[in-house]
């Protein structure tokens, strides 16, 4: 069975060392000190390797079953999602009001990062409902919280959303399911839905649907769709389950991976549903969480790999095969351990100066999107909305990316099931895609973000990077190996948005067609950015003499090679971004 | 269900417009013309499109089963096999006196192209064979070919190749396979090997297997063992079969892609083999057929990819979604396909632009490897010899990242197995990995084939590029787009050549450090050169007014892509080499 030890260290660094998040103003929360978040990350990782680890294959390899109508998730599922709702662990950063605990979504990261690891697909149907919930909570009357969000926040009821239709996906305007006005306020909603992750199951009382849906009068496109609660069973006044609604599982997708996730194409026949949020103003509501979620699947990318790169960690130090070329290394054994060899080492490298830039990444967002609600700063809203495309394109590709070296470095035993490496990389393909599939991202990046209220998130962006730099150059310790690389690759991002300036306006494909080495180069540089103040803050540890000392050198020895072996990369994206369109659009469609 | 379009127009152009095959000097092949390669390629390309694409999805899908140690192949794979066989497809490029039709290598793996696009499980029960065969041609006694070689030229009876043990793979030194000589000059073998490809089926009467055992008196590692012909059942004096061996199936591995093909346990319990080729020299034997064998899986990488890219392609014709920047291009539809999207060209073509140059690689090593056998070429054999890894790990991970490339133009329609999107990556994944993991390759390349024969065949790839760039400098239409790039590139490549010769011999680290970079940039630069060579013999035809307009433009604005698009990669691996040993091998094995 694959191994996976929580990282609490390294969530603890960021938290703490490079955060700092007792003292980072979020109004409420200032006794968010280590010892507080180690013993909410120890608990969280207890229940994540213990509980859930073990049932990361039993999903895999069972799937889930639609029997009569009823999905039936795999062995141990049960159980363990009433450990982990007894265990308050589906309530952290819900509303008090509604029976949450209250604590900033930056630890709801945190935690969700070890639980993402340990189990990704199991971990889907608490948050699909954390989406539902927050959707609900931003945009529900008072009655339809008081209804629904208790329920959600213990997860006795879990919450799915449903957008994609066959024909339609990332092109909403185009969706055909109809919202019928009744004369008792509610909606008979009739169309198919399709991929509607945790759609169906055998682990919650009730299932609460957001559904997308079209009803009269709202026009042509995206403008007239509005959205909707359809729970599975209808709920009665006093709170209890009612009659079966008409919403039913029409059938199981088979997926290359997340088996453990149901998910279900779902038919809507006359189903009863009940707006949420005003009318044909449904995608604004659906997309209120937009941020949350997106950084949710950018976490989802990387925690995905970690426990990919741990196993492969693990591998490389226990397999021998071949000699060292420096001199043998293992003389009493038939051969020296993988990690002897230099290639090995490229890639668990690679492996974990990507990983642990990209909690870093996580996280910050994260405590970025916290202050934007906790403190109203709406500079933090500002950067956040600009980075969320970045953690969600950037994360996810080298998440996945991430997955296919850890399971190269086993070789053959990568390649079958046994292993569980295969199942890492099947999992990790599928966070590229939902939510948003990356391509929509870069444009989404390009097309919007950075034009965003004149261009002022993205100047800000720069100015920070520009004036962390400064600062820091006067820093001998840190100055020539992590702050002159992040400058020389955040030119190259500048270059690039102002190619894009220039170019965009006259012919928008010329910015389109480098969008997406675009959204790679922001990663690049962002991810620079937090190695930078990894590197910072572990030098100011190791200067202090706090700390332990041998992962001080470790952190700072892996920002070295982020800065030295993944930087240069964003020369590339830059010359294939000043190419242009032309290159990219100089065949007729026909050629393909 | 997805399509398949065999790309016999492509590969023709290959053949005859870029490597002039007829003229080429392959001694007892100057009739190979356009009209022959021709109607060799349209029959291949309809029974592969026709009887072999149909069932790649029913192989995934049943996978093979072991029923009472036999092992059952998916529903129709034996059917299939026949009409291979009837055909003369598993003979074609064997030896006439042993039943072949004694056509060149670059003919087979011209018609293997579309075999494997085709279905890649189904093609290896035949590649193993062919594999076997060649060992045998090469290193058996006469008895010995004349007792095997005729059965397998017709598939009557396939092989397979037994390497790997559970301890051990890619340093075979460690094997514990052993063969004890009995007085009949037969030795017994005994032992286990895993991960045996096409090991055992129910699709012919008998299966020849290759195995690698430990004789007595060989010495430790490498040099003490031999290659053995272990046949499933023994082989009477008049060549019918007689009693089963002791040789059987311990159990089938659950893999996460090629389920049709049988990947075996084999246990090996005193069962009989003769010696094939010298004893304690099967590691020779054995490797004798590498650089067939190692294009073989090159092939594969990227042919594999081939009809992902086709139905990504039909996918992004015909799907409607958004609307074109610059336009409405579908006015009568809701939204436009989205092939008009910028990032969806950028796609298409980063996949298009590699597959075309790695087919014409393929078929250049194909060609170098006859031209060394058929005329003695020594040149050709060393050249071919330095390209092999960069074939091999080159065209296999670049052919999987256009799998994946393929698969998100989909989006989740690309997750769900039902479009066959996901079968394509997951195939595709092992090339990476067998026949010498990636990382072997790269070893392979920087640690003996640059320095092979005192670095005279690097030196020559070098002159050859340098010449050819000299020679095209003078035409116009081509020097700016296509020669320039392919200077530029190949400038890195001399660069980071340069690195590893001043700093490999003081510290190995250094060079190894970067093999794997060392790896992609050659293979950019190999990929370049291709290009440049089809952009400048498409560039002739078109000024000659001969061949087909439209795909003579495509070629050149293909070729410019590449050039435009791809090639710029080799400046971040240099980046990446020149950085040395130190950032990889900077932490303690015990930090990871």
């Amino acid at each position: 069975m694959p191994i996976y030890e929580p990282p609490i260290r390294d969530l603890q660094f960021v938290l703490h060392d490079v955060l700092n998040l007792p003292a980072t103003g979020l109004p409420g929360h200032e006794d968010l000190d280590r010892d507080f978040t180690e013993a909410v990350l120890e608990a969280a990782g207890k229940l994540a390797a213990e509980v859930l680890a073990p049932l990361n294959r039993v999903g895999d390899s069972q799937g889930c079953r639609l029997e009569n109508g009823v999905v039936r998730t795999p062995d141990g599922f049960g159980a363990a999602f009433a450990q982990v709702k007894e265990g308050g662990w589906t309530a952290l950063d819900c509303d008090p009001e509604y029976g949450g605990q209250g604590m900033p979504y930056v630890i709801g990261v945190a935690t969700g990062e070890l639980f993402v690891s340990a189990n990704m697909a199991f971990n889907m149907y608490q948050g699909l409902t954390h989406g539902a919930y927050s959707a609900i909570h931003a945009h529900g009357t008072d009655a339809q919280k008081r209804t629904y969000l208790p329920k959600m926040v213990s997860c006795d009821w879990t919450g799915t959303m449903n957008l994609t239709e066959p024909h339609c996906g990332t092109d909403l305007g185009l969706l055909r399911t109809k919202a019928e006005p009744q004369e008792d306020g509610s909606y008979l909603i009739t169309g198919q839905k399709i991929f509607i992750s945790a759609g169906d199951h055998d682990m919650a009382e009730n299932v609460i649907h957001l559904v997308l849906a079209k009803a009269p009068g709202g026009g042509e496109g995206t403008k007239g769709i509005s959205l909707f609660i359809v729970p599975k069973f209808l709920v009665n006044e006093d709170g209890s389950l009612g009659a079966r609604n008409g919403v039913s599982v029409g059938a199981l997708e088979h997926k290359m991976g997340i088996h453990g996730n149901a998910t279900c194409v779902m038919n809507y026949d006359g189903a009863k549903g009940w707006l949420l949020g005003d009318l044909h103003k449904g995608m604004r509501a659906m997309f209120t969480m937009m941020n949350e979620a997106r950084l949710g699947v950018g976490l989802q990318g990387y925690a995905c790999a970690v426990p990919a790169y741990q196993n492969a960690a693990a591998y490389a130090r226990d397999r021998l095969q071949g000699r060292s070329v420096t001199g043998v290394s293992n003389p009493n054994g038939a051969a020296d351990p993988l990690i002897v060899h230099p290639d090995i080492r490229r890639s668990l490298m690679d492996q974990r100066s990507f990983l642990e830039g990209a909690r870093a990444l996580a996280l910050w967002g994260a405590h970025l999107i916290d202050r934007s609600h906790l403190a109203d700063d709406a500079d933090a809203e500002g950067l956040v909305s600009l980075l969320t495309p970045v953690i969600k394109g950037f994360l996810t590709d080298k998440g996945f990316d991430t997955t296919v070296l850890a399971q190269q470095v086993l070789g053959g035993h990568g390649y079958v099931e046994e292993w569980g490496m295969s199942q890492f990389v099947r999992d990790a393909r599928i966070t590229m895609i939902y939510e948003g599939a990356n391509g929509v991202q870069a444009l989404d990046l390009v097309g919007r973000k950075l034009a965003q209220d004149g261009g002022k998130h993205v100047m800000a962006f720069f100015e920070m990077i520009k004036s962390f730099c400064k600062e820091q150059s006067a820093n001998e310790a840190v100055a020539a190996d992590y702050i002159e690389p992040l400058k020389a690759a955040s030119k190259d991002l500048q270059a690039a948005a102002m190619f894009f300036m220039e170019r965009g306006m006259k012919s928008p494909n010329d910015a389109l067609a480098g969008s997406y080495d675009f959204m790679h180069l922001f990663g690049h540089v962002t991810l620079g950015y937090m190695w930078a103040r990894m590197a910072v803050a572990a030098q100011a540890a190791q200067a202090a003499g706090t700390g332990d000392a041998a992962f001080l050198k470790t952190k700072l020895a892996t920002a070295r090679y982020y800065m030295t072996r993944q930087l240069p990369m964003t020369a590339t994206h830059l010359a294939r971004i000043r190419s242009g369109a032309e290159p990219v659009m100089a065949l007729e469609a026909e050629a393909f």
